[in-house]
């Protein structure tokens, strides 16, 4: 117990933040010791807020009190509403504090493309330098390096992971990717709404932000990383990408189905061997053969990310298909495989437990 | 009551046959003589598969008995599995009467493709050339005179209605099509599988048979129909699309979401006009500006189907969002529909109680 | 078109109210008027609160005036929350209209009851008298001769239905009445709220207001009407009953399961004679051999009440289980089934389409 | 590694065997060296049936060779349909083996019981007098020193824990007992048939086999041995219970609402003393002021126990709510509970993990 790790969680009234918690109690080096959430709650038990954890947490809640936290805690993740985390990130690095920022705050490294994106200026841009996007499969090296990750979003990681190594490998044509992506309705947070009031979503699926979701210029930053460098033909070396978010009745999961018309005499075999390849050593990634394998339904609960992709002969198209839980791979679990990085753990310590199923 | 046209139904142990049951109550001008199911329903009531039904149709259960049937019935509704529906339609239209069959055996023109798709041979193809694909948005005239209509597939009558008017007025890069669909566990049929038992399908998403489904080539070939004639520049008059079918955990309803890359300096204005001059006149299509309102959720249990079209700039594409219920608009209500454009009532008779909601 | 009843509509933003919309679609003799929602959706499209209606109601939106409203309507239905009611049934009542309010103002004939369970006063103790409980199958004379409706609640219709025979006929010990019900997510209403939203109620059961549901005086005061005269040995002839309403991961529908200890030497012969001699003239109540086919699943957007009922010859008890839609004959098909009686009409007129299955 | 206990699963292919499969992996002092399913899937992956462990066992399936099985494990866990557990069970005793079977087979302590409810004749009459009913709440110490655990079914733990209290204290009229109990539909087992098939059970609920579930004579039996012994004045000490399951459309869970006659001079503070003496020191049981935290929302996954107790003053009544995850406190978590008494682990050993929320 002593040499465990001191970790508070900033948050805790929403999905995420209760993600966080119920991950926490599977990891064997850390000690939850502040639990925070609006000031109303302040004293309240954990459980008020979240009462699948009575009897497992029977702490209280407390307020944001940043130097408080700051002496108590040796990690802080925050999961906080986007723009929330700006100053609270700031503070706790001042301190010199591991910290692990949910939200989106920290991922864009132009912060004029914040500002475009979010409709508020960025308020701490020089810290956008020492922040590394989270997602361990690629920028393994630099988490481990750094005080500030910005874990990545839901519905980025599925896509980078379902595209990487398409692009990286220069198998596809760049300007044709589209993202036609269904997620559960915990992704659209806990505040009550009438679209995600139960008789309005039951029964119910529909797109949204067609052309506008924000998670666009996350995915487009980071392809663009892996993308082969330009030669002088190539007019652009940035993908852009077209992104349709669905909202379907499930709590819990993304299923991501993209699309991208191939590079001229590529076929399955060359599909299969870049993912292969690529994805071997990663514990977290599974490859399926049978795309109607990946389903949320088989990793609900768990650290994973479930890919397959088809080659389509008729069209010479490739369609992946890419499936994580939201909340675990797509938030909280993700964040935890970070929190190994930085703090010299193996990365899956505390992630292994396999999903939910049925 | 006199009158009243007859109608027989087979095929009534599905959820299609089910569906026709409920729409023809709702009928005034159309009297129930005959309902079919398996040898082993014969003489049961009706709500012995059907407990919805009790006090609605209190009639028994018959076997399918052409001449009988023949004798009985002035329009033959067919709900049966596909190649199932070869020989009896045959049967019915020799004994000249209005044949409606709802299964695939008569969509495709050529017995070639049906062959290729559906891996048996056509028994019947010469009566290929008398059978009007049923959709009357744009097979409306040649509907009213045929005595054999093929009514569309779920899946082709939302693509085709939401794609038509790109093609038919040139707006889109043919090759580009990409469909993303989504449809209710009702649409995979009512006998029970390891994939739609209840814990195995609730909460979860799955592409399947990609690049495989058999609503391919239906597609294509209404598509084909729509596109302008080939000029000596272009290579090819027939779109070839890319089909990816999705299970969600709904009853009923579809959402296709479909993508194509716009010609050069097509907008959401040349967008609105062709999806508004096309359908101003069709009671059945309703078309939304927002996309976050098509949504099967407005339309269960009624003959609409609800599009919506969107303009991306940052990408070029147009992505386009349409919805149906499956039973309703992609089968029962349809074939309803057709029903009476060849009985000469007007086409919405019968047809225009609004969804069910929520 | 001219000689039928025109009809106001107020509270339309609620899912009762769009059921009333939906139903008075389907009926032959009447003309909706006015659509009233609150202040703030003032000449909106009706379709803009209720997607599924576009097309259907092309018509705006009104603001709450009595007075514009009696000029335009012969019969006006009130779907608004619990005592806000009071007022204006009382002002369209003055002006000579055919008043039907589902909401529970003016279903308890005692207003000191009324005013323990609702924590208010009524402020229309008078009209309690020429208020007619809106339950057709029991105060059928009352209701065609009376100006007032206070249409049934959704488990009081329910409870009512599946208890009455045993009641009435004295076959079970009176204080020994318990009704454990289930209810769709929308019997509570279409606000949002934390235990409504999607992700909270999704895979998710629990009772709720237990021993304290508003709805238990209703019930017992409609029991007691219904109960024999008390014989000098009888020390009450009020039964107290035991409610418990659960809410279920359900849009529509609920299942009321109900236990009943027999008197001496009643068994499932007496059972089945009390309930078939009760209601085999009652079109909208079906009676099933099997309590496996009781389900609201078979019912759903009908008015159908479909009940059972069990020997259980081990312990000597009743098990009746008995389902309705409860926005249907829960509410607005009810509140229909009502009007049909105050104007003449025949009673089924309008209700006769089977429910939606699957 | 080396110290670890040898643990055997038989009957992978259903949802009880992949969920005692999930829950060892949590578990630190076993390992699993056999996985046993149906004879076609021999030598297949583990993976091939139960996809949400590809990575987690890469092992292969075996088929049933006792002789083998006895060699390689020091614990087998049975999770066959009832009646296929008699012989194997006995096998692995004869082996001297620790068996833990989660069929009804060792259940009931009476053959001749076992005969009436089962319509087989027992074939291994004598082991019952060993075998030891697994609930461990109850029945710890037994469970500790016997080779032999039958594993209590999901209904009978509930609804035991629920009522033990009152029974054992004797707060309530014996013969007064009502369960309604509703059941997620994994309890119906993993074999597709119509009554789940997702169409059919979503947006559904209904009773089944009122009067007649082969938990009644289990929850009698044990009901039976709590109950103070009789005075003189009692005919009867064995309580006779009524209890109607109900079939709700979620996956996992049990809510048991359950009613009671309270003895004269009762209240609730009667009854919060009785739950609360009972079970303070039990960790998997916890109790809940508020009857709407009873919820199987609030521990999926995990081996909790919820409940709650409401006293109705107006009738004299208790109301009891209880939860439980089927497959968890219902099977797989309650029999590795019982492992780790028979083999000498901290009883909460594997299975701290909260529950999944939401």
């Amino acid at each position: 117990m002593d040499n465990k790790f001191r970790v508070a969680v900033i948050g805790a009234s929403g999905y995420t933040g209760g993600e966080l918690l119920r991950l926490l109690t599977l990891h064997p080096q850390v000690t939850l010791t502040r639990v925070v959430a609006s000031e109303k709650s302040k004293d309240l038990p954990v459980a008020s807020l979240l009462p699948h954890l009575t009897k497992v947490y029977d702490c209280s809640l407390s307020s944001l009190n940043t130097a408080l936290i700051a002496k108590e805690a040796d990690v802080v993740f925050l999961a906080l509403p986007h723009t929330q985390s700006l100053e609270p990130v700031a503070a706790f690095l001042a301190q010199g504090k591991h910290v692990i920022d949910l939200s989106a705050d920290y991922r864009l490294q132009d912060p004029k493309i914040y500002e475009q994106w979010y409709q508020t200026a960025h308020t701490f841009p020089d810290l956008l330098k020492s922040a590394v996007y989270g997602l361990p499969e690629f920028n393994r090296g630099a988490i481990a390096k750094t005080r500030l990750v910005a874990v990545a979003g839901c519905y980025p990681t599925v896509a980078i992971l379902q595209l990487a190594p398409l692009i990286a490998q220069d198998l596809i044509e760049q300007n044709s990717i589209i993202i036609d992506a269904k997620s559960g309705i915990s992704g659209a947070g806990r505040t009550p709404a009438l679209g995600t009031h139960f008789p309005e979503s039951h029964e119910a699926i529909h797109a949204y932000k067609i052309g506008k979701h924000r998670h666009v210029p996350e995915i487009e930053q980071e392809l663009a990383r892996l993308a082969p460098a330009p030669s002088s033909k190539t007019t652009s070396s940035s993908p852009s990408i077209i992104f349709t978010p669905h909202l379907i009745p499930i709590n819990r999961g993304i299923l991501s189905t993209a699309y991208a018309k191939l590079k001229p005499g590529i076929e399955q075999t060359h599909l299969d061997a870049a993912y292969s390849s690529r994805y071997q050593n990663e514990y977290f990634i599974r490859l399926f053969p049978n795309s109607e394998l990946v389903n949320p339904k088989n990793l609900r609960g768990s650290n994973f990310c479930d890919l397959s992709c088809t080659y389509d002969p008729r069209t010479g198209y490739l369609i992946t298909t890419g499936s994580l839980d939201n909340l675990v791979k797509g938030a909280a679990g993700q964040a935890i495989q970070c929190m190994n990085l930085m703090l010299g753990f193996p990365e899956t310590l505390g992630l292994t437990a396999p999903g939910l199923f049925p």
